[in-house]
């Protein structure tokens, strides 16, 4: 597998996450699923734009677009982001930790790259999080023949917060600068609050355009 | 894009996703949502085999790891197959119904295209919800440094379930045969009951590793 998530091949990078290689790993699942249900809105979206019998929505189709692209983007980036900053954790596990200067130094560095692991999964599920409200307009009134695709965007998104947030959670217990994991704890808390609810009423929505 | 999904890279296929191409779509997304899965399920198992700390859970994370790759191979399949159909199906909407004959050779392959049309995503449903029973036994006796992954499996595999299975509802509405229709409803039932309740002792159980 190239180094770089995005030049792989998709039987590659299956391949490669069902190894025992360290990378990729949950990080950048959780941000490649994210990012797939940015693609959806956007696909969605494109089937909406430029219809006759869904002009009234144009505007807001066009806008739900703009941020859904923008959403896709940073997930696509986060998921690289996950792959490299695992491998550079894993570098400074590595560092020598003979002297009693060395062990000082390692643990520091330690300290340094797990909050920045720990930032990517949860910019990650804030990113997948934001996608949610796109969702609703859009099965309610985007192309009703693509809803389906809408109800399949937000089921992603209730499995990609969690996802990067159980990684956030598992680093924390690592982390000792307290002020950061209580300030993470929180924004995770956040994320989660609603969401079950939120994806469930895409879901309602999305049964009743298919039934209408 | 190639047009064959595994050949695509990873980016090209969000890409396409994204655009208002008729495929990549839901389906597919779905049966890669679960073959990622499978994928994060072979990764705890190899990382747990071999290791002394776990020599007594070694068979059955073998075991494991057997079935979780034929899920894959199997889910990797239905992404392909369920873009193929698609077009299948785009091809015989496009069929001509000058004729009354025409008129009516033209529904019947509608009905019989719809009807492999939702079987993928059934199968797609099937092959992901059987890999949920594997993520409990590895969560518990697993590579703890991985539990993680398997938390963000089961993640997966309750979003790659529902989101088939919303395509199977969709096409059911187009389909005639009352007992395929039926049979596929009921199947579709028995393929989500519990499934959020097994998740949720996935992510309790990975809460208790994490912890100790």
């Amino acid at each position: 597998m190239s180094d770089r998530l995005l030049e792989t091949t998709v039987g590659q990078f299956l391949d490669r996450l069902a190894s025992s290689a360290p990378t990729p790993g949950g990080g950048s699942v959780a941000a490649l699923t994210g990012a797939m249900a940015a693609g959806l809105i956007t696909m969605v979206c494109d089937l909406t734009i430029g219809k006759k019998q869904y002009a009234e929505f144009e505007a807001e189709a066009k806008a739900i677009r703009e941020r859904a692209e923008a959403y896709r983007a940073e997930l696509q980036q986060l998921a690289q982001a996950d792959i490299d900053v695992f491998n550079q954790l894993s570098a400074v596990y590595k560092l020598p930790r003979t002297t009693e200067a060395d062990a000082a130094s390692r643990r520091a560095a330690i300290q340094t790259v797990m909050r920045q692991a720990t930032e990517i999964p949860l910019r990650t599920a804030r990113a997948a999080a934001a996608l949610l409200p796109l969702c609703a307009p859009l099965a309610r009134y985007g192309n009703r023949t693509a809803v389906t695709d809408v109800a399949a965007a937000a089921l992603l998104i209730r499995a990609a917060v969690p996802a990067a947030l159980i990684n956030v959670e598992s680093n924390l217990a690592v982390i000792e600068d307290q002020i950061f994991a209580r300030e993470a704890r929180a924004q995770a808390e956040d994320l989660l609050m609603g969401l079950d609810g939120e994806v469930e009423g895409v879901l309602t929505l999305t049964r009743t355009r298919l039934k209408g």
